[in-house]
């Protein structure tokens, strides 16, 4: 290869890498990246491949091919379980500083799960936690929810539904459920009709599980609408009750204990979590 | 160079991309960059100075070295003028459909603004635009302004705090704040005094500027808090009223009309927008 026809290829490959990488879950036809970088499609294809095998070697996700007419690349967030160990590991020591203990026996997670930081990374260990699945939605209750949810849709190349505590005169008809909240509450939540489409499966997305009480509302609302609940994904789970989940369940840590006086947090990697890794690594 | 080394540059060029342009604003040092890839920091700075030459052709960002002890490079997300008409032009084309009319006179945004797909993009023009206020936090009020300002916050590398409607027993003291809104109503918003910190420079971000009473009473609570406000950002704007904003600001569109019983709906880029997409076409 001539030396300016290697120049020609690195350049392209960066370009490739950036456009593919930014948008997970996005399809590219080969014509749309071809336009874009001026390369034949059959040089495309061998760029792609050798993208996808670094990805791959690196632990970084994958490129997906889908063929026919309305086929294309995309790329598929990947978490490999090496790095989804370490993000468990990271958010222990992270949460578990007694800084963070709030009068009340509280624990504050605000700031991490309104980090882009982490909430992007948690966000692509539940897509690849899910993608067998195959949700083709992605539904959380308003407000802590929805960092979560918004970076597990962009990791999977899913759109996004958000139910609120009421329903609002600027989303058209909505439907709208009571639900008693785990601290024994009455609670409402309401989506609108447009938000879900009849048919879809949908990924439940939530910052905190405790009765299980919020998301077994949000299963109920999809299948108001047609849809069904495929899993729930949550950051954090209390030890304490039965949760009877009517989807398969998954969370990253578990929080056992916060001591206001004695000022300790117990927490750590879940059940489920560690089932997860168990599997990836059999599976790797 | 032989082929093998040509075949290895070609990866780890693969490698660097994805991570960098991955975590857009998080300052990668020499170090990790070349435990990561195996490779020597001369070879690294090289393969870097390419990446950012492609970025910045192709108007994709560009990376930002930093110098010194605790320096590094980082990935500045770019918005080429020519990317920002594109979307401004396509959310036009979207929120123009006479199907979103929602009785009443208003218009169904909702699925845009929670969309990965748009939110992101969106983010990273409100990054882009404010990049010179050098922000050092982004603040928006729950529920729909969310999604933006977390990706304004993944596109700047900065953390977010947003303001709910009221204060949580999980969240620590907080300050509130009582506000007429636009309609007339008092509403109320809180925020935890530990999500923002003193002397933080604080870009605002919300979905939809009306009276701008929302963002008034959010760059008060940051007043309140010590930090100042540099910088107010919003997806659409009425053209009704004066706003009175007390910081620069920009928002993509402005909605003249939505009319119930003649089906249309009259939006398009906003004055904002159009002054900053001349500066930024004279500056190219």
């Amino acid at each position: 290869m001539a030396r300016e026809a290697r120049y020609a290829r690195l350049r392209r490959i960066v370009e490739l890498t950036r456009r593919i990488a930014a948008a997970p879950g996005r399809l590219y036809s080969l014509a749309e990246l071809s336009a874009a970088t001026g390369a034949a499609r059959s040089t495309l294809s061998g760029d792609i491949a050798l993208i996808d095998d670094v990805l791959q070697e690196k632990g970084l996700g994958a490129i997906e091919t889908v063929t026919g007419a309305a086929g294309g690349v995309r790329y598929r967030v990947g978490f490999a379980a090496l790095h989804a160990a370490d993000l468990a590991q990271a958010l222990t020591v992270e949460l578990s500083d007694p800084e963070r203990i709030i009068p009340g026996g509280f624990l504050y997670m605000t700031d991490v799960i309104f980090s882009p930081h982490w909430s992007e990374r948690i966000g692509s260990l539940f897509a690849g936690r899910f993608q067998q699945e195959a949700p083709d939605m992605v539904l959380t209750m308003e407000t802590k929810g929805i960092p979560l949810a918004l970076m597990t849709a962009r990791s999977s190349g899913l759109p996004l539904a958000v139910a609120r505590r009421e329903s609002r005169v600027t989303e058209g008809s909505a439907i709208g459920l009571n639900y008693v909240s785990s601290s024994g509450r009455i609670g409402t939540m309401s989506l609108p009709r447009r938000a879900l489409p009849a048919g879809s499966r949908v990924l439940v997305v939530d910052d905190f599980l405790k009765g299980g009480s919020t998301v077994r509302g949000l299963v109920e609302l999809c299948q108001e609408l047609g849809a069904s609940c495929v899993g729930i994904a949550a950051l954090c789970e209390t030890p304490s009750e039965e949760k009877h989940l009517p989807a398969p369940h998954f969370s990253v840590l578990r929080l056992d204990a916060v001591d206001e006086h004695q000022r300790f947090v117990r927490l750590g990697p879940s059940e489920s979590f560690q089932r997860y890794l168990e599997e990836a690594r059999h599976h790797a």
